[in-house]
């Protein structure tokens, strides 16, 4: 029999004791070239890394063989459920690692694996080479050289008819030389070696053990910019109920400050059973509407709409409005019920019943929920109620939604998600999850690798220098940037960060710039524009919260950041550096209240400074340093820089550079330098 | 059916259509809570971990489930081969992360992989007691947790009929209680909660994805002392050649050095065809004896002995006399083969043929090694060159030789070494193989993953406190400490290191003491007691090495350090501490020429101090710590030390002191800290 190794394996002695054993040493010696240390590998394969259509994939791989053989890498990818693999070489770096960029057109899952093989002529080129050098006979070797191309010849099956061509014409043009100084000539002529390099045989070809998977995404769940209203306060007024429509009137506001995806919590009916009053209270009046995540009633559930909010219709005319407007509706997945939602009785088995005969209502003891229910997803439960919330979202998808926010994913099952994601986008690749879950690190890193395209995160809390350096190095640079991508949110319903409740305005242009530019992905909810920040007294609640009364707004105040707003979402439109993540780098400012950081584009044609002033309230002044070293520069270079914010243009001389932020005037700075090359 | 999850799946709807999806949900929903991070793991469970009879084995991984619930973590273990696993609990640490500490006994390969389950009672206890404290009325609470005893009552399968009968006495108890805080105090008394910790259900009861594997060593693999000579020196006169005899003869004085192990390099018949003279000379005269790494002559291969150094039964005397000295003898193996080696008629299908009909001689072009050649691992020679050189090691082992040392590895396919140590070992689980590779690290690191027990290192060429402190917190620290035990050698026939050549008889002490007291495993080679260092000029060769000539060593001179070699082994047998790896710490001294540094055992019965005087020339005065704070004292506590060297004992006041070292009097100084508490 051929074996992969391209040898033919004879059995020899006592065929049947070694039969074992030949089965053992075939399946090794086809894997004669070491790969490992594969990166992206998550979890030793068990999770696919996530990428996006467009974006550049890195894979790097640590391969080498036995003695001084040289080789050749090459990563293989294909989308999934195709049968060809596509090919690109990789490259050397140090160290026996390798690296390949790869970048995907397609919104689909792919995979790709390493394959290595030892590439005799390269290792012959070296050898005869040195012996050269040396003065050393080398007759033997050019015949031994040949020997390779005529090799190379006989795989027809693998080489097009322009190689086997040239490979001929090299033999022919060998045979006709006498001298050994021209044949070498020949064998180490650089057409000689890029076509060797191509069409020489695979020796020892060895395919990693994992195929590894990486699903691209489309640029929304990699670069996105998020805004948060409830419809039901879009009337303008507190005594009606906002509508739908009304919900379109606000698509040119939203659509002005820049936005690209208009994200609402629960439209779905709200329950009436131990509904909460304003504030959260235990005592609603009549006309309190309830917390829109109290979800069902008589009315429907979760494939239901609030019928104050609209019809079916009246929905679908927003989202098509909103997609006139360059908007997309994203939608919130909350799974909880209220005693009110229609599974109750129509699947007792979905819930937890105590031995009162009551439904265990949600609880944080000694905190508790009153008006919602939990439903749980193993005994009976298992697999209808896994079906039927999979058939919600793909209800929704169905309507034209391709966005869900999902409330509190990290208190369900982790199989759950991963089986009903991955069910999903193998129907629509588009769809696009952002997990709402603030917990413990591994737990959110689970939510990611399971299949989620987007994270809420820590970002909300990390106020300082050293924290949030240090959280987005973690972020950036360690295993979890090629599986997560956070949102950063600057504001929720639920978060009213303690910083913005005493920053006053610059705090919110700070915490607004560094949201949109230190994450591809952030939000605000609104409010946040006009510096809303009325808290429920020594929580991070704000006071009078939407989540439990109508609230009427008027953005048009003299607090307004929606310039700045503006501003950075149009920055983030325009500037390729601004729409990557990774591509992150601090640099040194020497002042603790301001953060400095750069983006750039790998090919240096865009790249954006940032000084964020960290203290609301104190002028500071600032020594930095300039990073031409970036660009290739000495320390005294002379760079052009554009001022972002105010359209100036300048020249920083040398690396040391001095700034004054007044933080009233304007907490931060946006720059751009102008490599020197690259046309302004 | 009953599933894995304890649940029953009914499936509905269209049966069809849903299949396939229940097969997905089914296999995910079986493993509700997220295993990962197991450490070891190496390379995603590809290759084994390693461990030796009763070394502590610590297993580490993150595990968690969805919501707040409690879970229990465990280690499953058994040596393979076994159908029954045995379990053992892990502690929580923090972050998600527990850790099990496993020891084993037998000298086999050993499976492991990790289980979780939610514990409802646990979850139960922390959720009634929040509530109790907060006042709230627990009535239904009580009865759920009598619930979760009735469950356990219910598995009685899993039950001691012990543990049977004490879940009754807790029910027939609560039955008799009428009072909430009677039963409560019931249930979550101490003995109830032990009981229910082992007895209750293990709901969602979860494996990890992947069962590893560790190889459990002898403790020589992972603890012993080489001394390296060449057998054919050991006449004492340089005009005749030393038999097995001779050694017999120099045995009471490598066992008086306190050495374990008794190496040899190749003792088989050397090929005449281009045999080098003395000094690697390609001029031989009729006496000289060649090298016998130029395996193989018309008297036999590598399964014959060298005539002149005696009989197989002489070799056989000298395996039991080492023995009796409690010494073993480790063989050379080196693959390579000498132009007159049998196999070359043999099987010329095992050799590389050039185009003039001859072999191809071992080279590093420009360096030509006319006495050897290589087999070839692949085309014809698969598998029965295998099959060949594997039963040399088993012919060996037959004849009672255990432990080899294998010359240059890395230049042989990995999956040989892989299959053929594995297959050794799955017969003679007891055979140590150290790889003698001196080339790049991935390289070195893959040998040690493909199965070799010990590895060479760059310990020889390491010398400043800097490059030594890194070096060693690689070996101890990184992932590499979980399969590859560095045998530090302080010299090698083939290495003359360059620091010895100028350093004096102080230079020779420190090395001594730093490889056997920063490594396990660590060696010898002969000359290294008298501080022989004459170089070939310029190179890091001996000058009249003994690979090409026989030598008569006098090793009764003045300059001998057989005082310090008989010291450091002594305490190295004595002293628990040293004689693990990875408990190396390296401690403050602020002189850059003095490594300061120490090994204890976890109970804190044993801690060695030294310090290494790394200039081999002058004295050093040294500020240093005494880690204090290792044994859980203040600053400004006094500890007992003993000196090891002098034997004297005394008193350290507090965390600073002072010491003085003269490398000409002792470059080194090994201290003992007397633990408080700790009998002396």
């Amino acid at each position: 029999m051929r074996n992969a190794f391209g040898g033919t394996i004879q059995q020899q002695g006592d065929a049947t004791s070694r039969a074992g054993d030949l089965e053992a040493i075939s399946a090794l010696a086809a894997r004669r070239i070491a790969i490992e240390g594969v990166d992206p590998e998550i979890d030793g394969g068990r999770f696919a890394a996530k990428s996006a259509v467009g974006e550049t994939f890195i894979v790097e791989a640590d391969a080498f063989s036995d003695g001084h053989d040289k080789i050749a890498v090459a990563v293989c990818y294909r989308a999934a459920g195709e049968s060809v693999w596509q090919e690109q070489r990789m490259t050397y770096l140090v160290n026996d690692r390798w690296r390949a960029e790869l970048s995907f057109n397609e919104n689909q899952l792919h995979e790709y694996t390493i394959i290595a093989w030892r590439d005799l002529f390269a290792a012959w080129h070296d050898e005869v080479s040195k012996k050269f050098a040396a003065g050393q006979k080398i007759s033997l070797e050019l015949e031994e050289g040949k020997r390779l191309i005529e090799d190379a010849l006989s795989d027809t099956e693998r080489l097009s008819g322009e190689d086997q061509a040239a490979l001929k014409d090299i033999l022919s043009a060998f045979a006709l030389k006498d001298e050994d100084d021209d044949r070498l000539a020949l064998l180490r002529s650089t057409e000689t070696v890029e076509l060797m390099r191509r069409a020489g045989v695979r020796t020892n070809l060895t395919s990693y053990e994992r195929v590894l998977e990486v699903f691209v995404d489309r640029t929304a769940a990699a670069f996105s910019a998020w805004y948060e209203l409830m419809p039901r306060s879009q009337s303008g007024d507190v005594n009606r109920h906002g509508t739908f429509k009304d919900v379109i009137g606000k698509l040119p506001y939203v659509r002005d400050l820049g936005f690209d995806v208009l994200y609402f919590p629960p439209i779905h009916p709200i329950g009436t059973t131990n509904r909460k009053g304003k504030n959260n209270t235990l005592t609603p009046t009549a006309d309190d509407p309830g917390s829109p995540y109290a979800i069902g009633s008589h009315e429907g559930g979760h494939d239901a709409l609030h019928p104050e909010l609209g019809s079916m219709e009246d929905f679908l005319e927003l989202i098509s409005a909103a997609r006139a407007h360059g908007l997309e509706i994203a939608l919130d997945f909350a799974i909880q019920c209220s005693p009110d939602h229609p599974w109750i009785k129509q699947h007792p088995e979905w819930f937890d019943w105590r031995p009162d005969g009551t439904i265990k209502f949600a609880e944080n003891p000694p905190k508790k929920y009153e008006d919602i229910v939990n439903v749980h997803f193993y005994r009976k439960a298992l697999p209808d109620l896994w079906y039927a919330l999979r058939d919600i979202v793909l209800f929704w998808v169905d309507k034209g939604v391709k966005i869900f926010r999902v409330d509190n994913p990290h208190t369900k099952p982790f199989p759950f998600w991963e089986w009903m994601i991955g069910d999903v986008r193998s129907k629509h690749p588009d769809v696009i999850f952002l997990a709402e879950a603030f917990t413990r690190p591994k737990v959110m890193k689970r939510l990611a690798k399971v299949g989620y395209s987007q994270s809420y995160s820590y970002f909300t809390w990390r106020n300082e220098k050293c924290e949030l350096e240090q959280y987005l190095k973690e972020l950036t640079t360690e295993e979890c940037r090629h599986y997560m991508r956070p949102n950063f949110f600057a504001n929720t319903p639920d978060i009213n960060p303690v910083f913005l409740q005493h920053s006053g305005r610059p705090g919110f242009q700070t915490r607004l710039i560094l949201a949109a530019t230190l994450a591809g992905n952030y939000g605000i909810y609104n409010g946040f524009e006009i510096c809303e920040a009325a808290p429920v007294p020594g929580k991070e609640e704000y006071l009078n919260s939407e989540k439990y009364e109508i609230r009427a707004w008027d953005f048009d105040t003299p607090d307004s950041i929606s310039w700045d707003i503006k501003l950075i979402n149009r920055l983030r439109r325009e500037h390729k550096a601004l729409q990557g993540f990774t591509n992150l780098s601090f640099y040194n400012a020497w002042n603790d209240n301001v953060l400095f950081y750069g983006k750039k584009t790998e090919d240096l044609t865009d790249f954006i400074l940032f000084h964020v002033c960290l203290d609301p309230h104190h002028d500071q002044h600032i020594d930095f340093e300039v990073p031409l070293w970036e660009l290739g520069l000495g320390d005294d270079a002379s760079i052009e820089v554009e001022d972002l914010v105010s359209g100036n243009r300048f020249t920083w001389h040398g690396k040391y550079q001095h700034l004054h932020l007044d933080p009233h005037y304007k907490p931060y700075a946006i720059w751009r330098l102008v490599a020197p090359g690259v046309s302004a």
